[in-house]
């Protein structure tokens, strides 16, 4: 693709480094900023600007804060003793958006991945570590997405943490609610046959 | 969705504002600048505001350009009475790159369109006219999309210009080279059936 101008070329390879993004979608999104008051390309570049040099994050659980602990850290209703271990924020929204989970969170920042480099030392393991360590965690859930990394980065952290007075789980992986059996996957089904709880369990409200 | 952090909420609004891109899509591409070195973001945020804030076009064609005239417009071997009308750059790369156009551009920059609230002056219309006017012009090809603001367009422009010593043509519309006739749809394959011509000048070599 031979662009016409330095400046727009700077731009559409730049843009078109963010994943799933191609040049040909980079250039519909920087004619659309072109067509738009100068205001919006500046406040876009200083928005992102503004928050990959002052980004900060919880110096408890890791997530994204503005504020030194955060809000759910901080909140002497959440119980401190049982820490739910995530992958990155979008996992503590969705769970968030439960209104069921009353514990605390340990952002890891990412899985265990050999293939693109990514090693324990990489992501916040030690601090969790230090958690257990401490004695002030009675249950640790995981609750990464079950792929191989996944898997992979649950059972170093269980390798990890296993020496010490503590109970491990895992969320449940299942049918979804409303889901037809015929439909799910054959993994998924097998898992939640093997996983059955009580029936009573099945139906206590919450 | 409710995000934990000011600086984060702000870029993804900034984000998905672009055409296409949804809050969880804006999130997902932060979330991985947040991961890159700081440098990627600061080079993305520069290339965008240098583009937006010294953007240049053609001062003949009006394409984006960085010189005053651009390439085209000042390479003596292409035939400057010879005009060929569209929407924006990429239409001018599209036909660049066919190799078969010998003439020039002139960029509209957008097309008629009453709902989005574009008229004719906000459009490199009068720039058209006037070379028109300057007797230099001997043909305008039309090759603006075949939708109602592309037609509208076409249309009045043609009205403007129609009264000069000018030929006006516009691209032949018609079933792609290459693709089976059942699959093509039916004003396109009526279109190419009226439009039909000789088959001498279709065996042509170009
Ligand atoms: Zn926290
Ligand atoms: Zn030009």
């Amino acid at each position: 693709m031979e662009l016409p101008s330095k400046l727009l070329e700077n731009a559409v390879n730049e843009i078109s480094q963010l994943p799933g993004i191609g040049k040909r979608t980079a250039l519909r999104l920087v004619l659309h900023l072109l067509k738009q008051p100068q205001e919006q390309t500046n406040d876009l570049a200083n928005s992102l600007l503004v928050l990959r040099n002052k980004i900060q994050y919880c110096k408890s659980c890791h997530n994204i804060s503005d504020l030194e602990i955060c809000d759910i850290c901080s909140n002497v209703s959440r119980e401190q003793s049982l820490v739910c271990v995530v992958e990155d924020v979008r996992d503590v929204m969705a769970i968030e958006n439960t209104g069921i989970f009353k514990g605390v969170y340990h952002v890891l920042g990412g899985k265990i991945n050999p293939i693109e480099g990514v090693g324990p030392s990489q992501l916040n393991i030690k601090t969790l570590e230090e958690k257990v360590a401490s004695g002030n965690v009675q249950e640790v859930i995981f609750a990464l997405s079950s792929t191989m990394e996944g898997d992979t980065t649950n059972f170093y952290i269980y390798k990890q943490i296993k020496d010490y007075n503590v109970k491990t789980s895992t969320i449940a992986r299942g049918i979804a609610v409303g889901d037809e059996l015929e439909y799910a996957d054959e993994v998924t089904l097998g898992r939640s046959l093997l996983n059955r709880i009580p029936f009573e369990t099945s139906i206590k409200p919450y």
